[in-house]
């Protein structure tokens, strides 16, 4: 029994809100139940200098929760002076996630970044993040065809994350705090609407797993990511 | 005429929402027109070191601005790996104003961190975490109160703070970041329901002004306040 | 009764030493009393970035105090690795209040920057150096017209800065550190010599204070930058 | 075909040679073909500090590559002032690693840093790292058994990690650097003994790849894993 | 024929300026003709962690430039945050030299910091902060015996410093900065009354230099360092 | 009697082994006993900014010293975020060293760096660096020249170094950590190949030492610089 009385494959209440930020080019409030990211996409008229001349874009991603997102606050990153590896880690596999879907040829030498805000933490923040961050991203994409930067919007398909683990020796889809503080294994799966993976990482937490029990969780993200990528077709008017 | 058609006392729409956050002990988000803050009260069970022994607690705040929450994206200070002059300016401004109103000796040798991070920046940001600082300082202080640790709330009366300026050479209420970044003169005030002053910031941005120019600024900053404090009691159900 | 024996509306003595620096283009020892406050300007040949191909110049300010200044020694920032908050809201007021005064168009595409080092501390040291940085600058300026950069000193007029407060109840002017440590309210202004406001910053260290109490302020305030403006033209030798 | 002339399923020339550091507890320089990784375990009488009276110990890991190490060299992070992203992820992973086989309660309340430092860089110097590193903490468990401390190896049974990926289209074990930079999918495990799986990481470098590729990538890295063990026993005169 | 005119083993003017500072326990001013140094000698009532329990006290030193006290402005290490090499290499420097003259365990389980601030630098801004701060140091030393808290001076010996040169070919005393900005060899010498050496420290600048040549460099070095003693012992009244 | 039975002019055993590093241009890994130091020579296409457009070269250095290449495990200076003043001292020394016999002019507007990473300490990293780091530098030239870059090495001599020491009162060459950490006086010795001194560093540890002391100490370290260079020539096939 999960203890948010949910059924073993059955993920949180999900709620995608474009448009959440007056300013960015892209936006969407994600929730994943109390999880709740701010994604932004923000336009760069200058794609990173490595790719001068290459006629190439780029998609890059920034993370960060707020001090009292958490259960206990945390410390303030800014003030404390750096980013920790766990933030480095997700701001890299968010931006990861983003470009392999993309075209990036089709973005021309631009870059944009992606800013995903954990204003409220309940589990699940970077696979919300990366389901957010689409959703941002194609707006930002529409925002340049529609200013005329681009024909058209360079993306393959879409893409969504999710995480599944061992929780009580039974695989469960999309953790939250509660089931993810305790699982014995914790996996995110990052899977485009085609099938296809796009990130896997699975974490023993106490003790190995088996391959079998590896199996079962990927099947379970599939089931999730589908319902996501369903959600981001739905408020993006995708077919 | 202004920008936004109002009449020179004319305040933004003004919103305080408690409850934003599931974790913190008090929350509040405040909209001042398009600028929305999200401030967090979090109790932390240890004052800092220099008031060991003495019985007294402190408020302390904690000022960030989400990289896109302004026109034109902002490094991430986790990123950059400093916070700014500008947000430790303004993150004492909010600490001292809140102890202001404060009897420290109430709380115990215990801190409460206040926690102001900008989600949606359109001038007078840090006027409006002051202004949803004091609600979410209310709500720590009554759940202290309930969970035994205090008795009667440590407060002496409200306090809101308001920007006032020269724009086009007449003084205006509550400016907007189109007024804000022509204004002529620039002032902040912090006032308590009582009518007392906290703090007083004037800045000439180009020339200076007279003291009868500020006399009128601080005149249209009491309107500014009343109306603040007047929604502060309402949402608070204080007298 | 004040500490030193002063009268509520009586200076320290004063005291503006051009050419303490053998490098610098333009050097002030200003001294406040027992405040003593080292001023170098210094003429960079670059504006700042944004400036680029408008033809205005900028001045600038950056703030230190020596590690043995102050009564009990404090960190020397440098090892830190981090100037402090304080320091960089003090170094953003002299630049702002010094800004005020030039027209800088006038200076062309220039940068001064004025750096304040406090050799010994006693109360006042960010007026000290706002009064003091005007006669460094002066002498930079003079500096460039003798070298042919600039046909006119694009100053408007002096400007000087004093503190005042609220001691025991009673308005006194120019506080020293015995002052300033018990002072009820603590406001620093920065006026120029035709009598206009350059900046206000009013702070109410234990309980609010009243607009009469803070116009009384104002009132001394006036007398001491009246007096310290008298000096800066005395030893500039200005009319 | 591989640019090494290997066959698929084909690991580098591997060595790992304890005792190369005269001072630390355990050591061992590991060797995958040209990738050359210094692995040294030392033993600190204190845990961290969340686990005071826990009765639990830590295992933790550091990793470096010397500026030189690379074909080009790299920018020194000592003299940069910060770790990269992608070190503190891999030694995040090295650590966890190495925790999923231990027992900490048998350790007592003491902490092993396992510090890999890269000498020389041809592909998979995480993989190399983690499975040298297993013998480091081995010898370093004996001095402490030898030193009196402890009674028995808090050791479940051997980890150990290799890198595989799709080259060309092709499942190939252990890649070097000619593969490894461009391999569409690179994907990292950390296996042990047993079968059991304590991490995995799998990452589309370009397009997404399928769960019958990523079986068959498994696959090949059991072959490799069985093998590092295979040879961790027998330097360390395991059954 | 030196630029100053001075003969080959004349040193600049010399003074040392006692009671400089307010605040400090011991203070001094130093002057090398334009190179000014202020060294003042902080007491802190606890020795450094390692040396509780072992009865024994320690001197330290820091040292800095003010922006301006060179020709051209230098970075002010608090805003690079960061202290440069240099800096480092020259407060180490003075620590030692002046520990090396100490009793440590005559001191009690105390520090007494010594700050070199260079107010104005003209070459030779390390070997006037040692001569300076060896009497910033005697008096901090008196000032304790006055309190009562050590009984003798815990010194053994008086301690100077002084740079010497290869200028055109030919060795000469006490370099300038013209001189040592052109000097082929360049060294600091710390030697002490009764003519120990303390520290040697020399830099071929473009050839090497012979053991002749330097020892003659030795040789003025102990004319200079005399000469400074001997001011000491003035200012200081010691026999 | 030393601690390792040596005579007082004799040396440890010593060896430099060539082309350690596949990747750089130049490598040494030079070992004075127990003392391991891997030093790598990298050639960059452009000279440090000041040099732009004088013809003329440049060659640093970097030192670094592995966590655990001593008795103790020190911090990781990349975790810490700086390096010590220590590390900013040695390399500081290393380059200047070096520097000393190169005709800069030779190299054209390019830089060398040497890397100087200690793998096991046991006294003298320094000195070591210094005499591996010539032989990286003339195998980095080599290669420079085999790829028509330079026509000649522009080196004048090869030097090397060396430290010397009062060991319970007597002078001996090349200390290793238990005479280091027990010497009276350490000194540092740069020479060069026909006689001349590049650098000398003598420090006190505890008592002054004397002028005749010291030149037995000069005298050990020409005798110990002779051997390495002997050494050198040996292992670069130099006359």
């Amino acid at each position: 029994m999960r203890p948010s009385g949910r059924a073993p494959d059955e993920m949180r209440s999900l709620s995608l809100l474009r448009g959440f930020s007056k300013h960015a080019e892209g936006s969407c409030l994600v929730k994943f139940g109390d999880t709740h990211v701010l994604c932004t996409a923000s336009l760069e008229t200058r794609a990173p200098h490595w790719l001068r001349d290459t006629g190439k874009g780029w998609v890059t991603a920034e993370y960060g929760m707020l001090p009292r997102s958490t259960h206990s606050r945390m410390d303030r990153e800014a003030a404390r002076g750096k980013q920790s590896g766990r933030t480095q880690e997700i701001q890299r596999l968010i931006g990861r996630s983003l470009r392999a879907i993309m075209e990036l040829e089709g973005l021309g030498e631009r870059q944009i970044r992606i800013d995903c805000d954990v204003l409220q933490a309940d589990g699940g923040t970077r696979t919300a993040a990366i389901s957010g961050g689409f959703v941002a991203l194609v707006d930002c994409l529409r925002y340049m065809r529609d200013a005329g930067l681009i024909e058209t919007l360079p993306i393959r398909e879409p893409v969504a994350a999710v995480s599944c683990g061992l929780y009580k020796g039974n695989p469960v889809l999309d953790l939250d705090y509660d089931e993810d503080s305790a699982a014995e294994t914790d996996a995110n799966f990052v899977l485009t609407a085609s099938g296809g993976i796009v990130e896997i990482q699975g974490t023993a937490e106490e003790a190995p797993f088996s391959e079998e029990q590896f199996l079962r969780l990927m099947r379970l993200a599939r089931i999730g990511c589908d319902r996501i990528i369903s959600e981001q077709k739905r408020v993006l008017g995708l077919k």
